[in-house]
């Protein structure tokens, strides 16, 4: 694991009864300590991402995604021809109910569960589309399908830590592919957290930056949503996004939002603690 | 509302079409509000809490926590089969599912949860446990019912801001009675702290500090954990824990587990980058 991972992932692992080797946090540093790990040990190594396998797995997230949405549409119209039995058809259930998707959104990074995602949904007209943070390059797979070559090397920061890594050279393959995945959208480190607060405030789920990056880019991407309103209008589309995953602490989370509140504070909002913790700390 | 009440609270109600009124937060200046309005529009009084219908409605998630309970034994107990074929019993499924549980814990502020469930769950042979926060005294249930008197007022700032207020008349006749309510404990602040993390981290559940208080007392009252050793041994109990609610912000966690962070920063733990916001903040 990349010594910045957040400690939460690292004992969450630990707690697995993994044994753990540490790395820098480029591809190359860490396939560096994987070779060694391999030479000392003979370890058999399964790849992140950038295998075959390792997508098609990830993948089964679509086919169950679309068992999910047949069951909601399902309980809709049950519930929709009882709303109108009752009311006479003035319910909130007169949109379409196609039992499947528009279009469904993934993170990407790596591009295991984009690809993986895309393979499972080829064919059933359900469009998908891959999001990435854009901060210090971290959208590798769109500048690289944009310029028709992959991004082989990426060194990003972005709080979106678990999607740092550039696509491997089968996940480009298939993301690559406009038949495969049909476009990608980059999303600030403001849209993220934007979205990671709507998520824990109003879902009460508790996610990680990587996770939301779908979400950020279907609230915020002005690209997407105008492609949206050019194809669909005002009905719009019904729209899958896969939130993956959960690794983050109270300390992360706390970091991320610190900001804010002294910009609360500063704004004569509701005012908290937190001014005399500064100071404490730094009189500590 | 209190105007102490956080944000994401206020935000929410309006959210749901309300006209606030805010007062002070001890129960005697709310009430004084709650007299005004009434007098200036002539509104009707649904109290929060202190009244049969309230209490009976909150009474209610013991009904559900039962049927939930129980499906979750019939679930085990088909799986159980299915594992004792495969494995020859073998299995992590050994211990009794008798489909009820043995203990349920609530909040307890104001005392209409806990009353209503301990009305709810009267003579199934489910004991019912309240839980409190004991910083400055919140732990009023408690207190009155060990004195044998009710305690009428409470001022608080416990982080368990749900559970700043003393119980009601109609409450404490209930809760009071050993018939209904068989303990009270009190957890620390930093108590209420560690479940929500735990919550937060490993539950993927965001929830406020108010809503952990019973997952608290579980985990480290010591009176109560000699109380299940002594009376189940080391058999235990199932326990039910109610989690209410999950009205909180990013912002709000950012302060709870700020101090927390800097000590990890001290202890040559993970450092981030909140050492520099510091220094940012007091400079800018």
């Amino acid at each position: 694991m990349p010594t910045i991972s957040t400690l939460s992932k690292i004992e969450g692992t630990r707690a697995q009864g993994a044994n753990i080797h540490f790395s820098g946090s480029t591809s190359s540093e860490r396939e560096a300590v994987v070779q060694q790990v391999q030479k000392d040990t003979g370890a058999i190594l399964v790849p992140p991402y950038d295998h075959p396998d390792i997508m098609l797995g990830q993948g089964t997230l679509a086919l169950e995604f679309e068992d999910q949405v047949a069951e909601l549409a399902d309980a809709k119209s049950a519930s929709h021809e009882h709303l109108h039995l009752q009311t006479n058809g003035n319910a909130n259930g007169d949109r379409k109910s196609k039992g499947k998707l528009d279009a469904v959104l993934t993170p990407c990074g790596g591009g295991g569960m984009l690809s993986g995602t895309a393979i499972a949904l080829h064919g059933t007209g359900t469009r998908v589309f891959g999001a990435e943070p854009s901060f210090q390059g971290a959208d590798d797979a769109r500048r690289g399908v944009a310029a028709g070559q992959r991004v082989t090397s990426v060194k990003t920061l972005t709080i979106a830590d678990g999607l740092r890594t550039p696509l491997g050279e089968h996940t480009w393959r298939v993301i690559s592919n406009p038949e495969f995945v049909q476009g990608l959208y980059a999303v600030t480190e403001e849209n993220i957290k934007d979205a990671m607060k709507l998520v824990l405030e109003r879902m009460k789920l508790v996610v990680e930056p990587s996770a939301v990056v779908g979400l950020a880019a279907v609230l915020y991407n002005e690209e997407l949503r105008g492609r949206v309103q050019r194809e669909a209008g005002v009905e719009g589309w019904d729209v899958g996004v896969v939130f993956s995953g959960g690794n983050t602490t109270v300390e992360a989370v706390a970091k991320l939002f610190a900001v804010r509140e002294e910009e609360g504070e500063r704004a004569g909002g509701v005012v908290g603690r937190g001014g005399e913790r500064v100071a404490e700390n730094v009189a500590g």
